[in-house]
């Protein structure tokens, strides 16, 4: 009998030279996090279905596995059974909701404000078509307990500089402030209730421009004259400052524009030339629970966003019933591996040697001298002479890169071996 | 409305230091086992429910947390339902299915023999009162494609040098080898199909002595005669020699106990004083799949296991559906962290500075300057001055570590913080 050996649709067995980078990754950027105060927590997989179907997380929610009631919980005999008679949790769909559960849960033990490091799993059932996984890592940082800009700030600092420590560069943070939009379209003549239906129109404004924005907005049967209005105040200004100062205008909270300017300023000010910083009139965010600023990282040679974020001011007072100030960013820890490993990034190994032994050789002997190298700060892979042993020498090099050899039986010395 | 924040029964949130620990241990075990030459690898938490319910796993099997079918596969309308059409999927109860499903699915692309690190979540639907988690860790290594007793002796020399790495020591090995017990199960008289029975019975020998092992036999109702034979051939020889002199008798296969023995000379020279190494003759792991030597460690110091495994030669075939020999040691992740955190261990720590600054200061200033600090490889925490400052000091330096303190607006100076 043979069993299927494929992992479940829409999920990924990793090969160890990718579970290396995907390893070194998470340290690299883990590390960088700490040296800016962040601490890495660790929460269940597994939440409770009634918080994750009750949570915002929009297109998300449908995409929950959900895990079956367990003994006599689960009762089949009745009739009718709906899903929510079937289950009683679920696999979450991203780390935010979590972490706010998290903080509501153990808030005394807390430092504050709290800087959290999240890097794990995290699960959607994507139609695997896409190409996406449907489990998959996510790699957080969120500051809780701090309402001024300085947060935002610290994350963007963070972020940059651990995109910038695993070697990406020339990308470009986009800086936008969802009050700001929200009030233009109020500002237009839309109605409270018709915000996020012109939101989502507005946030295709990359792919379809102004025009295809006025089109999508007067298909939906708005009045000629609020859209008009609307396509003016969201038509490119002369400049950003101009585009700032229309924003200003516009917006019912004065302090607004002004934190988004003072956010903006720094961002440029810290990315020197490393990177490039703009305000985005048009980035919305997909998460419906945004309430003030949010970025993201584009990386033109990719064409697409790396890394995102805002702030979520509403979400942690739903568990904790007091509210409490949150914003946070987030790398797409999948990407940058998928472009690092089309790019052929191999993290930096410590010298690796094929230490070659005979079956009749003494085995505490033979793992004497392994101790011998890896004293020395070696790798040492012992591998039993066989008809096999130039394959399997030639597979550690190429593969694991393996540079050096030892043979138990052959002269005393430490050979050089594999690619130069 | 306030939703409850607790995590799902039986799953745990980490806390800062936990976490830290959590990370800092298995970041230490894979370090060492790199050094033997293992590669990481990662799987899916999920996998077809089929596979996990026709797979080796004894009572687990009855722990699987099941995911619900999606979309039109899931029919709820349909009479007299059953778990089985309503699930398609579930999380693993272990590493080592997964492992052997990994290597049918990619044995192409990996060296041979194959020595993975595993180091990733199980879950199982434990009884919560037992104080154990239902989703936790294991860590594990593995060699497949070495039908040799060294592969035995490297993965001892790995998991006793990784347990030495994280600061343990005097702990004892224990080794037996499977089929010995089952040959001399069979040379008293037992029928072939109460070998698990038996097994089962004298798995409890150091809980309740020979003779409590004797009378669940005869409650049993086998013949008394049979088992006063298994009692004589179990009961304690002279010597761990006059032991292993009396399993070479009953023995079968001669070279089962000629390799177990050079497995014990190994881990006996290898251990020199740093661990104890004993011939355990009750030794049977509860796992069904092994075939052949299985080992544990315990410490006498916490009195269970924080180390198991063995040889299990036919698990990989189902699903290669050619034979394929494995052998693999699992650390007791969760029991490790456990024993570390009550004895306070606390990972070694990079320095740490509290940099305060003023909501009036310019942020590029301040980020600059904790530039500066962290260049020296130190950790930054940036804090606004308020009046909470105190508070929050005492704070960073009780549950974070931070030891030095920069103020912005001070004299230009670290001053050293904290407990001496």
């Amino acid at each position: 009998m043979k069993v299927n050996a494929l992992p479940v649709r829409g999920t990924k067995d990793f090969l160890p030279n990718e579970a290396e980078l995907r390893d070194f990754i998470q340290h690299k950027i883990a590390e960088t996090y700490k040296q800016f105060g962040f601490q890495k927590i660790a929460t269940p997989v597994m939440e409770d279905i009634e918080r994750l179907n009750k949570s915002d997380g929009g297109e998300n929610l449908a995409m929950i596995f959900k895990i079956l009631k367990r003994g006599q919980k689960l009762d089949l005999s009745q009739e009718n059974l709906s899903e929510d008679d079937l289950v009683d949790s679920g696999l979450r769909y991203d780390l935010t909701m979590p972490l706010s559960r998290y903080f509501a849960n153990n808030r005394q033990f807390l430092n504050a404000p709290f800087k959290s490091i999240q890097i794990d799993r995290v699960f959607r059932a994507e139609r695997p078509q896409k190409g996406r996984l449907r489990e998959f890592y996510q790699c957080d940082i969120d500051i809780i307990g701090d309402a001024s800009q300085q947060a935002e700030m610290e994350l963007i600092a963070a972020t940059t500089t651990a995109l910038e420590n695993i070697g990406f560069s020339d990308f470009t943070l986009r800086i936008n402030d969802r009050r700001i939009l929200i009030d233009m379209i109020k500002y237009a003549g839309f109605h409270d209730d018709d915000v996020m239906s012109v939101c989502i129109t507005f946030d295709k404004l990359d792919k379809i421009g102004l025009e295809g924005v006025k089109a999508e907005l007067l298909e939906k049967e708005y009045a000629p004259e609020i859209v008009q209005k609307f396509i003016e105040v969201i038509a490119d200004a002369e400049s950003e400052e101009a585009a700032l100062d229309r924003a200003a205008e516009v917006c019912s909270d004065k302090t607004v524009v002004q934190k988004l300017r003072q956010v903006i300023d720094f961002a440029r000010d810290f990315a020197n030339t490393n990177f490039k910083v703009v305000y985005d009139k048009s980035l919305v965010r997909g998460m419906g629970y945004y309430t003030g600023i949010v970025f993201e990282i584009v990386s033109p040679k990719f064409g697409s966003s790396i890394a995102g974020g805002g702030r979520y001011d509403n979400m942690i007072g739903k568990f904790l019933g007091e509210s409490v100030p949150a914003v946070g960013f987030s790398i797409g820890f999948e990407r940058i591996c998928s472009i690092l490993i089309d790019e052929g990034f191999v993290p930096k190994r410590s010298d690796g040697v094929i230490l070659v032994y005979n079956d009749t050789d003494d085995f505490a002997e033979v793992v004497d001298k392994a101790k011998e190298f890896q004293a020395l700060g070696m790798r040492v892979n012992m591998i039993k002479r066989s008809k096999k042993l130039g394959k399997q020498i030639d597979a550690l090099i190429e593969q694991a890169g393996y540079n050096y050899m030892y043979a138990m039986d052959g002269v005393d010395e430490l050979k050089p071996i594999g690619r130069k």
